[in-house]
């Protein structure tokens, strides 16, 4: 199974990329199913059923989110009605949508999409280890689970990598998303899962982390109500992680970072 | 100019790692000035002066700190009679150590070395920013000073964007550490300075930010006492960035990250 | 039923003031039931059972704790073996020791006493209102249990009085722990649950939240490791609440502040 | 010198409590002068130049206020104009306002006025301990100066208590404020200087913090975007404390807590 993940894509700018070059990446590396993270697309902060819609349309499979899932309130209403969006899943009881997705390819394989939030330096919520443990629970990668994804979205890299530990070997790729810049430690753990700290943003890397630079530097100078943040609006790089696993055990064989456009060094699978 | 930054060295085999590089790094990239990140040399916390003079020995020319700078609090008592060995800047008046000092070259040429905590999701200190104002104040780069390097030590990826484009145009190199986890973004700012948001670790990737997986995972999911953290003993990456100025501006010409050994993705100047 | 809650037992001096004065307190508000939060029973870190039995042997009923609660490693061995020592409910499961106990007064009465951790500023642990939500089912106040007492250790005054207002009908007392200031806002809630935002410690109040000063003050203006906090050892305000119940209902009829002895002004009710 | 310190008012029913009470409050007290800290005086956030001049009027001499000063942004361009309002003195250089206000009474005493911002649990400012000394150089207690009233607003009451005895014998009351529950610590500190941890709001203490329960209850248990905070709007409590010191020396004879109206126990120096 070939697998592509995108980090947040972040306003315009980034939604706009990754629409344009979505095509050429699911047809160059031949990706059977394309997951991103979509908690800064609208604006940068939320997500709309509309921007939602205009990413299935190129081929985007399953949408992850993060601590910015309501920033568009309507999405509460409609969260339920789309299989194909998650929030954390360890949110509290109650919440609107599902923090776990089951999908079919058209030849039967069944792929788990999982999302989770981390805590450390973030909003107090309940266990992600333990949360997982739960999603987890009766999914056997290789046998009837073709591959598990899981986004973990978070600030500590110390968190990540525990959760990519502690999923070692019992999902197909564990990726973060949230810092909104990729990290350069792609490797596949030792029981075989791909492990990735931070997917990075699809966004402009002439930013600070994809909103525009004078605003964002005036909050930690000046300490005083400045603009609002809104999205830079340069030309975006979209980065990602692609990962190659076998259908055998559902682990990976390959992992490799993808960045394409704007800014940043380009990098592509060999 | 040819400059070389090392993220923060883990334990004894981030040293190991770095001790035995360092002359084919310094030779193949040729390069003029060697600064690493010290702070978790130790066992993982903190430095002594018998590391810091090994490394010296090894050719790295300055050493940077962070929040673990005291972890072994024989350093209180020597940092200031050693002209290599940082703390943080912003620390309060009266700490041990300085956060700048200026190097001079062979050839004459004066390269500025500054470090720097950041505050987000960290111990509160004085304002980095104004900070950096104070001792960038007199130091022009490309007449008195022929490059200047500055060590942004911290958590949140906003923060170190942030002081890379504060000081846009007036140093060399803005490079993060603290993270332990390498970044892809390295990139040259619009007005001319280089940036990495964080130069990642010089120690074993599998690990929880350098240390051993199962007690750093215990203490994520127990909530209990459970054993030390100490380092794991894996084969280190090293782990940094490689930056060429202009002579004339001090500005840069070229950014490229270097991961080497271990089980890192390797990454080389082209 | 008459119900006494003291709060934070901090080291020698709060043992001591605490062992001294039970007697005369349960004696003359003629108390049911006395529950002290212990958990920095032990120099300001923990407890053992050594203290614990001490504290029974003059009249204290149960003893809640909190973040410190495994400071003295070994209670992990022996917690389980002690019904009337708990440890917050929200810790994961797995983790020794209960977080909800069920005591049984001669004449038959039973009391339920419940120990929560907050999250606001806190370490990262699963939602407080939730757990007590489960802790509470089928405990009916007024039928099957004549009294419940649930001890809310936080930081943030908002979650406290939070839950407090979550709570209130359905148990007889929300007090806070954690603070180690009393707090001057006892109040009956509008269904009947007596509510402190927090007891306070029973400790020396000449220091630094029951430690001694100079090293307190030391970490906040100088930043470098100094001396281990050890407790301040002057004369102890024993400070916590007392409740009187209608045990018809379970809920408050009375709630008064209590503070005797050390540097506080003292409070008894009228 | 008799001194009131009435701590953060909250909106529209904190505001009328303090107007309705003051002349009484200052007559029955005997006040030579008052401040207060108003931080939530305008709906819950920020303060206006009209409500200023509305507590102006009834007798308040000075104002403080907090994180929530630049809540209602007008306030930045018109701060400089009011030589009675104040903002933190530790916020960065070139903010608008001052920190430090000097009053001088009708029969020639001066009084010095101090806001400090406390660091733990908050947003990163420049260190309160450091900015007290310089705020306070050349001050002198008994000669220059008759009464110096520091109101530090924080969450932790460790670092509350850490300032107190910093400032322990240098100025004649320091006041904790932010936490918007009164504490009942109350105390002169050693070398003279009166103390409380926290003044508590002027407010309804039927809210969570002073704000609705119902929205503040579901940010803590649904963590989905509700219901704005809003002020409850119940009788206020009026909370504060009453020094008095000694004109020779500027330090506390006697501190007593005031609380009148509303829920909370009353109280009034005997
Ligand atoms: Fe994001
Ligand atoms: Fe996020
Ligand atoms: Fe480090
Ligand atoms: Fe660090
Ligand atoms: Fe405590
Ligand atoms: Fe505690
Ligand atoms: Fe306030
Ligand atoms: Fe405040």
């Amino acid at each position: 199974m070939r697998l592509l993940f995108l980090g947040d894509l972040l306003g315009r700018t980034g939604r706009e990329a990754v629409i344009k070059e979505m095509p050429r990446l699911k047809g160059e590396l031949a990706a059977d199913f394309v997951v991103v993270n979509g908690e800064n697309a609208a604006g940068g902060f939320g997500i709309t059923d509309k921007i939602a819609k205009s990413l299935y349309e190129v081929g985007v499979d399953a949408i992850t989110t993060g601590n910015h899932v309501w920033d568009q309130r309507e999405l509460m209403g409609s969260i339920d009605a789309d299989p194909r969006l998650l929030r954390p899943a360890n949110f509290p009881v109650g919440t609107p949508g599902k923090g776990t997705r089951v999908f079919q390819l058209a030849d039967g394989r069944r792929i788990v999409v999982i999302n989770v939030m981390c805590r450390l330096f973030m909003d107090p919520l309940d266990d992600p280890f333990a949360c997982l443990d739960r999603e987890l629970a009766g999914r056997q990668l290789g046998s009837n689970t073709a591959a598990i994804l899981v986004d973990v979205h978070g600030e500590a890299t110390s968190e990540k990598m525990a959760l990519g530990h502690y999923l070692d070997g019992r999902v197909s790729l564990v990726v973060g998303t949230h810092s909104h810049v990729p990290t350069a430690d792609a490797q596949i753990l030792n029981k075989g899962t791909a492990y990735l700290t931070d997917a990075g943003m699809c966004g402009d890397y002439d930013s600070v982390i994809g909103m525009q630079k004078e605003a964002a530097i005036h909050r930690f100078v000046r300490k005083t109500p400045g603009e609002r943040l809104t999205p830079a609006e340069g030309e975006a790089t979209v980065c990602g992680v692609f990962v190659e696993t076998d259908d055998a055990t559902g682990l990976a064989k390959r992992v490799a970072p993808i960045r394409v456009g704007g800014r940043l060094q380009p990098a592509w699978p060999d």
